[in-house]
């Protein structure tokens, strides 16, 4: 017997559009290798909502949305103006997920939604980050008071399942370090530096001119979003309750030609790591440009992979990489999450 | 509240007697962590059991096994001559843990005991691969229509959770291609090989010394353990009924210096992968030594390291690497399934 999960979606970007995309194409073969009847019921762009509680079509919204429309153009369904909150307050639904734009101030719109869908009881799926680093132990906790899941595997380094690995995987043993590159544009710019010897600048401008990094590439190259994404890991794989101040954290602006040729006489090369390290005073968290072997698992990643390296008392050194072309893997791994709330 | 868990366990070779050197360490953390008191209630070896329903001392029986004893010699709670399956059947509990020796014949004596408990209804945990290869189904079928877990994270690649990346962390995405190493020695010689210069006799030898490869050293070298780990990730990751026949196997006793510098020319490396390629007639499956490019994922790998590789539609390309220098992961892995059992 399939179980139907109605789900609400806030943010069509990109992130929330692949997830559509993948919807599309996933949706039959979810349904029958998990039993698991996946329908859109409300979903909210920065416009406008809509909201169907017998299921919106997937496909008819990613291509209103390619073709640059609101949601909230949607035939029968559509409400011009109607804010994320608004939709969700109005809509029954099993599942919330999380795909409208990281916020680090209040992390709105999505931070009361996700209080409400917590407080009804209904399955979170985050791949917004904000409301995680700004309130990672008051949502977890409520998650727990209502005994239902709050998953986030999609939030730290596309669909690699950095979290998973780390909270799943390690259970029972102790984790002394973590080495990651959680961001994809800088490890992207620091391999075309590395590779074809051109400056930062050079890099970057290829990277926004590929599509990589945004015309603001202040969040990425100043270490932000890895610094986020570490924030994430400390609170759950760690469990040390961190904020983003805890934090050290250097961007890669000020890395030079030069810098990559001292480390190469040493068979190093620069990556961008986030690392936690273990001290007596708890883990120490930082973000920066760091010197590591070329056959370190890290020093090995190329430009289009992201990365993560546990090292463990009992379990020895495990590290994991995903090689992702673009981002619809995160969106593959808020279906992953979506699936894993209820086996 | 802390939870009771009453647990057997079958087998005290060094998978067993390393699991309770963790469990001696990791107790009170997993205690602490996930709430979960774990009592051992029964044990038992080749030549007799123990049985304690207020819990055996783990450290005094990891004690006895380093000096060369049968835990049937234990003070009051000895059993001479006892066997496995008569041990099982004499003690309550809620969890078997098999770290007997694998069998590829019947699967005994791990199989009677598995299909013992699984039909109480406990949880069961397994080390020895020998009743999932021959019996993947049957086991899981039970399991599910009992609504207990059956876990075997430590069964494929030491301590690296290759199981788990690929049942949960690729749950809505399709998997097209995998690629492992699941076996140590044979990485180990290749690796020697590579690096030394030396041959597959010498490098088997200093394999031997060390520790690493057995006496008879024919279930790594002719593959026949990464084809049983094969058969374990195309049943449960591919979803595809498999057993040993289904495998095309060829080991690295045929692997000479010579190989190894023609595949030097093309910046390439031996490796001995497990394979799963999908075709239009489902996966096909083989264990062969393969020219891989030193900059693969696989190809990366050092002597101590094991891995797996996997393509999806969706997902991107993810690469999973353990390091362990000795077999105590594959113990870590185990109490790990214990505690996500409940969790």
């Amino acid at each position: 017997m399939a179980k139907d999960v109605r789900f609400v979606l806030l943010g069509l970007g990109n992130m929330g559009r692949n997830l559509l995309d993948v919807l599309a194409d996933r949706h039959q073969a979810v349904l029958d290798e998990f039993g698991l009847n996946l329908i859109l019921v409300g979903a909210v762009d920065s416009r406008g909502a809509a909201i169907n509680p017998n299921g919106l079509d997937m496909a008819s919204i990613r291509d209103m949305k390619l073709a640059g429309q609101s949601v909230s153009a949607c035939p029968g369904a559509g409400r011009d103006g109607m804010s994320a909150l608004e939709m969700v307050q109005a809509t029954h639904f099993d599942m919330l997920v999380d795909a409208s734009p990281t916020d680090l101030t209040d992390g709105e719109p999505g931070m009361s939604c996700v209080r409400h869908a917590l407080g009804q009881g209904a399955h979170v799926i985050m791949a917004n980050k904000g409301p995680l680093v700004l309130a990672f132990q008051e949502l977890t906790e409520l998650a727990q008071s209502k005994g239902i899941s709050l998953l986030y595997s999609g939030t730290v380094a596309g669909g690699l399942p950095t979290v998973n690995i780390g909270v799943r995987d390690m259970a029972g043993s102790h984790v002394t370090r973590v080495e990651g590159i959680f961001n994809g544009t800088t490890n992207y710019i620091l391999c075309r530096m590395a590779e074809e010897q051109i400056s930062y600048q050079e890099a970057l401008l290829g990277a926004q001119e590929a599509g990589i990094a945004e015309p603001d590439p202040t969040l990425d190259v100043d270490g932000w979003d890895a610094a986020n994404k570490l924030v994430i890991i400390a609170n759950s794989v760690l469990q040390q309750p961190t904020k983003l101040d805890d934090l050290s954290v250097t961007g890669i602006r000020g890395v030079t030609l030069d810098d990559f040729a001292e480390a190469e006489v040493r068979g190093e090369v620069i990556k961008l790591l986030a690392i936690a390290q273990e001290t007596d005073d708890g883990y120490k968290l930082t973000v920066e440009p760091t010197s590591v072997a070329k056959d370190h698992p890290m020093g090995q990643t190329k430009r289009w992979d992201m990365g993560v390296v546990y090292y463990t008392d009992w379990m020895g050194i495990i590290s994991a990489v995903i090689e992702e072309k673009g981002p619809v893997p995160t969106s593959a791994a808020v279906l992953r999450d979506m699936i894993n709330a209820y086996h």
